[in-house]
């Protein structure tokens, strides 16, 4: 079969590997229908996070169940299934506490020893009956690309939002205009901000955010951007922040953007250097509470809301194109002509 | 009047100073009872924590209304008063929102320009209404170094445990066996945590910390104090950690202690250099929220249960003196032959 490949910073391909199958009883293949690049793809396309030449690559797929092991008891082949961007057993201590991003079991596609890609024509699936979602939806679904984004953005947007304990009246700012970011503004009006300022400078991106109900925008970065948030909010600050970009500087902005007594919800995979300023948040009792989403608890909380047409963070997607052009895809991506491409098998 | 005055590393004395006075009609002037000596004044003592020579220093008192300005309300001459370690004016838009210690009006004993210190025979009390709590005890009531706690180490210990999120059947593990962390973990108990892990060596402390629930000791520090609390936690780590020190190490090793999806309450006043580990919270999950306490708020909530019986901090105070001997009170502090030191007036 097909499968993306890392090969080191800026070369990635669409190589042939041994076709994903069954190795253990709790295992499942997905025959992929569409996945796509995230953001954090490109900071290994970059050279800035750490990946090992030769492993597969993308996290982000739904596809259908082409078979299953002799234990898994909730799936069938030809169920169309939402994958999270880790696996996990649904059934350890771990999980049971709601971490499932912790499951002792668990593990994530590309990185983890012997793990496939999501980049690929197909996928095999550990444990799963705790990792995967079967959804009622068809293969040529057209909300197939709105489901995708439930095995991370939507899902971490919305982790952002809850972390930042967004609720009804609030005022939110959120740091960062990527998919995350533009998902986190959809996150936290489904909890009743009632205004949501993005931090952002791109004209594509902020025309995302204001269709998603961004209510306000400010046009700055580092200290300038937290400033217009006090701008706009009569010298408080926002209510609640979400973080959706993961370095030392958004996390400084979030925190100096946020009210005294906030929350910031940082779910920006991190990288360089990285310091909070605990002086800061200790003396404006700004909250910091996140990191790296439990999606798969939140796939069957959101997905009837995509199915019954109340939810769609589809338009992450601006650009498509079929897996065979991933290269072109990641070029894309790192030179911020698209948000978020879709690659379609 | 007599005040004790900040002059230097290792040099605080008994000075006279002019007498606190009614200067806004908002003001009280508040006769001391009891005041007493903060870790935090300890910092300074040592030349750690930034103060200017000549500065008043104490910042926890409990005494009688003296004499109120005319716009003064809700406190009459005679009245018993329990002050928080900061002053605020309890209608501001801070106040409002639940962070007093963020007062537009606010300031704080000895540090803030004209405010005078609590370990002194009098204190002016600005904004009197917003800032005093008065209850129902007498001048010479055996109660009043309990009451003397909610200025500050009870109600920090108990802004620990609730930023933590502490409830029913919770396992919690304290770092810091100052006042603070032995408040901390009376604190936690009235929240319903089923075990207390506190963290410490010192054998009188952590009697008093067994007196108020913890269940467990580990006697280690940094990395190996982590894992003495996973070790007893099935190698989990605690639901809930308070981090009651506020150095790099407590704070690392009180994240380093928390389960994953876990939450660290932080109080201890931030010195030295200060980086949160961000990566390891955001892998694991561990959130970060606290600060400086908002104690104010909960002096109402906790007055009762004092005046009732059903709280009794005051065992934090295991060193009485008189106010004449406040310089022995500090030299007995920083050679760590106290955990807190009372000053009776």
């Amino acid at each position: 079969m097909r499968s993306t490949v890392f090969h080191g910073p800026g070369a990635v391909s669409l190589d042939t590997v041994p076709d994903a199958g069954l190795r253990e009883a709790t295992d499942a293949v997905v025959r992929v229908l569409c996945s796509c690049i995230c953001g954090s793809d490109i900071w290994a396309y970059r050279g800035i996070a750490k990946r090992s030449p030769g492993q597969p690559i993308g996290h982000e797929f739904v596809g259908v169940v082409d078979a299953i092991g002799s234990e898994v008891r909730t799936l069938r082949p030809g169920d169309v299934v939402v994958a999270p961007f880790f696996w996990c057993d649904g059934t350890c201590v771990q999980c049971a506490r709601g971490v499932p991003t912790s499951c002792i079991a668990g593990g994530f596609w590309g990185r983890s020893t012997g793990a496939d890609g999501g980049q690929a024509e197909a996928v095999r699936v550990p444990h799963a009956d705790g990792t995967l979602v079967a959804v009622d939806a068809t293969e040529d679904d057209e909300r197939l690309p709105a489901l995708l984004t439930l095995a991370d953005v939507m899902g971490t947007g919305l982790h952002a939002a809850k972390c930042a304990e967004v609720g009804p009246g609030d005022v939110v700012a959120v740091v960062g205009d990527g998919a995350v970011g533009l998902c986190g503004v959809l996150a936290a009006r489904r909890l009743g901000a009632e205004r949501v300022i993005m931090l952002g400078r791109n004209d594509a991106r902020l025309a995302i955010a204001r269709r998603f109900g961004a209510t306000d925008v400010v046009r700055h970065r580092g200290a300038a951007a937290a400033e217009g948030v006090r701008e706009l909010t009569a010298g408080l600050g926002a209510d609640r922040v979400l973080e959706c970009v993961g370095t030392e500087e958004s996390i400084a902005t979030a925190i100096a953007a946020s009210a005294d007594g906030g929350t910031v919800g940082y779910v920006g995979v991190p990288h360089g250097v990285l310091r909070a300023p605990i002086r800061e948040m200790f003396g404006r009792s700004v909250a910091l509470r996140g990191g790296i989403a439990p999606v798969r608890r939140y796939i069957p909380e959101l997905v009837g809301d995509v199915l019954h047409g109340d939810l769609d963070p589809s338009p992450v997607f601006d650009v498509g194109l079929p897996l065979a052009a991933v290269e072109e895809g990641y070029a894309t991506m790192d030179a911020r002509l698209a948000t978020k491409v879709l690659l379609r098998c």
